[in-house]
This record gives structure tokens, sequence and C-alpha cells, in this order.
């Protein structure tokens, strides 16, 4: 039997209310079996751009990371929300080790290519050392990993939390019995976004492309999803959409993808 | 023959520079045997606090780490200044891993009890996890430590990177042959501060006394010395205090602490 691994993926949101951040440190701590732990930054940056005078560079909706946003990325994703929820972790018993995808070379990517838009300093995965993930479990560490990959060259670069999760739980999957988790604000996909009695307990890929559509799920929810149905059809065992109650044990306030 | 182990500390100032940055990551990946690297974060905590529009809070003269200073204190460090060498010793072939002291649990401490000035969020040592930096070092990691450590409770805590380097090396040399070598800004110790041949090659403790007494010695050399000293008299082998070109074999301009 393959041994259990939960990849669990949360927003930085979280970070920034006592009660979430401690109850959902408790339920990190109590999962049984080799845990990773990926999260990104939050309201957090953009608050401490702002207070730097720096405005948010946008072309065409999108959002670029120039030199100045990397270098907010960098204090805010590996300084302060790594380290807050690492040293809150400890305290509860778990052994996290902070990494960003720099460290040990963990995730290694390429500035994303210029095609119609100069997203900046933000990296395409293309590689994941999952034996250096491996090396940290089998000290008895628990992975904590920040939104943040680097190009082998001396370059930091920006990368999506969801898009690591995914690609980390793939690189894992052939060797683990694996479990990936993402975490944020509702209870799982609603088909209506005011009715949380509207949870789907599951969704297949079908399902999910006609709803795209019709425009019943809700546009942010759309990359957790794509990259979710990316990972089980890369071979991971589960994936599950839901709020950080799902980490604990008999709660099913979940809605779990299906291919 | 115990195996050779190498423990440099630098200042944060270094970073600043693109040529010394440069300079100083090809000479650390072309040392041999494990080694260790330990920063400060140099003037950029007090630049961003300042940005920020927070003053340095000081009571006589010494500086005070409010909630407000740990959180720049927290970016600075852990995020900019640990992952900028990160990535860049990276891409010379030095397999890195920042590390704050709350990962892994690598440096437990506890806030430093309030006597005449409460410090505020600064933490004094009270535990080294060596294990768990030999367990890193077995993975063929090069650990990268940053000025910040635990107190297990969940609190992070500032702590002087001069006395993390030097515990960190009291910690590992029952098992190795250790040398720890402060790097500054200066060749090394100057008898006259405005002249570099003034340089000792030696200095041991009860010359450093006397020169300490009678004003010779710069008071901001002294922390680093009575740190270098206690490191001595507690098994380190070798204390070596000058510019980072020390790292660089066949140059001789520091200056070896002796008991």
């Amino acid at each position: 039997m393959k041994r259990k691994m939960t990849i669990v993926k949360i927003g930085g949101t979280l970070l920034e209310s006592e009660p979430s951040l401690v109850e959902f440190c408790e339920a990190f701590t109590a999962l049984e079996g080799d845990k990773i732990l990926i999260h990104g930054g939050g309201q957090r940056a953009s608050q401490l751009s702002l207070k730097l005078g720096q405005s948010p560079k946008m072309v065409g909706g999108r959002r670029i990371t120039d030199t100045a946003a990397l270098e907010v990325a960098l204090m805010v994703y590996a300084g302060w929300a790594n380290k807050t929820l690492v040293s809150r972790l400890q305290a509860m018993g778990c052994p996290a080790l902070g990494l960003s995808g720099a460290d040990a070379d963990i995730l290694r990517a390429v500035k994303r290519p210029v095609a119609e838009v100069d997203f900046g300093w933000v990296g395409d995965i293309e590689c994941v050392h999952a034996d250096r993930l491996s090396g940290f479990l089998g000290l008895g560490l628990v992975p904590v990993l920040c939104a943040l990959t680097h190009d082998g060259k001396g370059q930091m670069l920006n990368t999506n939390a969801d898009t690591i999760a995914s690609e980390v739980a793939v690189s894992l999957s052939p060797e683990t019995d694996c479990t990936l988790m993402y975490c944020f604000d509702k209870p799982g996909v609603l088909t209506d976004i005011r009715d949380e009695d509207s949870l789907l307990a599951t969704l297949d890929k079908k399902t999910c492309d006609k709803m795209r559509l019709d425009g019943t799920i809700a546009t942010g929810m759309l990359p957790k999803l794509h990259n979710g149905f990316q990972a089980l059809q890369a071979g991971v065992n589960r994936v599950l959409v839901g709020s950080p109650s799902m980490l604990i044990q008999g709660h099913s306030t979940y809605t779990e993808l299906e291919l």
C-alpha cells in the first residue's frame, strides 16, 4: 500500500484572522500521514505595495509583477506569511519547514514568455524536485511552501499558489496515495453563490465545462478547478475544494472533483 | 578525523552591492566541506521601516523590537535577504536551503527578560537543534540562516546574527573540525581604524581585553569579538574575523582569535 499524502493549499487571507489561523493550524497539525502546506500571501502584498506608494501594474486586466512587486512578494510570502505559519505550526507540535521554490531547488521555473502581455517576473513551473520534498518528509518534517519559484539563474519568480499545489501533488502521486485539498472561503462549488445549500458534493469535468459556459461557476473559481482537474488527470487520487473545515475528519462540506 | 565544517557570518550590507554579492557567493560556493551561512539584514530593515513611516524605537541608545519592527525583520531577513542569497547561491551550483530559527525548530529562544530595558521581541537562544542542521547537511544541502529565532509558542523573535553564528558553531563543534568566520567591511582587527596596515594577524583574549579598556578597538567590533572568544572557549577550532575575501584560499587578510 502506498503511503498517505495530503497536500493542502490555503489563501493568505486566513492569516489575517486570528481565530481562522488557530483553527486551521490545529486541523492541519492533526492530519495523519505525510503532508505539505502551500500558501499564498493574500491582501497583505497589495496593502504593502500601496503603503510603499507603488501602484499595481495592470495590462488588459492582468496583474504584472514588476521588480518592485517581486520584492514585495518576497517579503510578504517568504517572510511574513511563511514564518507566521511556520512558527504557529511549530507551537502546535507540527514540525514545519518553510520553503520557497528556490530553497533546495524545490521548484524550478521559467519566466513566462512574452506573447501579447509581458507578465514580468512570473514563473511557469518546469520541474518539481519531489526527491528533495521526500528527503524533508523522511526527516520527519512538514514542508510549508510559499508561492515563489526561481529560474536557476539567480532570479526569483512569482508563481500562482494553486498551480504550485497541483504540480507538487502530481510530482508526488506516483509514490503516494495523494489527496489535494484547495481551501478557500466557501464550502465548495455552489450552483448559487448566495446559497450555501447549493453545494455540489461532486463535480465532474463535463459538468464543470457546461457550468463554465453557462456562467454558473464564479470566474474566480475557474483557475482552481482547472488546476484541480489537471491534477486528477495526471494521477492525483483525490481533489477536494472547500473551506478549511474539510481538514477535520467527519466534515464533508466540500466538493470532490471527478473526471 | 572529524569532518570539516565552515560557518560563515555576513552582514546584510553585502547584499546591496551587486559586485560584492557575486564575489561573495562565488567564494562561498567554492568552499570545500560542509558549510553554513548566517546573515543579517543590513540597512534594508531600517530603510523599510522609514518608508512605512515607522520611527525606530530606542531606549537608552538601544534599539527596541516592537511589533512593527518585528514584522519588518520577518519581511527583510527571512523574505528579501534570505531568498536573494538562496537564489544567487543556487545559480552557482550551491544547494542552498534558506531557514529562519523557526524552520524545523532549528533555533529555539526565549524572549529577553525585562530588566532595566524591555527590548521587545528579542530572543536569547536556548537551544540549537544541531541534529536538524546535520540532517540537512546529510541531504547534501547548505543551510542559509537569517537572524530570526522563535520561542516555540508561536512567537518569532529577533536575534543578533553574530550570536547565532557563534551558537551554531558551538553546537556543531563536538562532531566537526569547525571554523567560524565573521565577515565584515574591514580586513580584520586594526589597531588604527584609519590604517589597514595595522591589521593584527592574531588577537588573544588578554590583549583584546586590554585594547578594549584603552579604547583601541572600535566599539562596533566588541560584540563580534565577544561572540568569537565565547565560541573558541566552547570548543570551536578556529575563529577568524575579516573581509569576505578571507573565504578565498591563500588570502590571509584576517585576524585569527586565540585564547
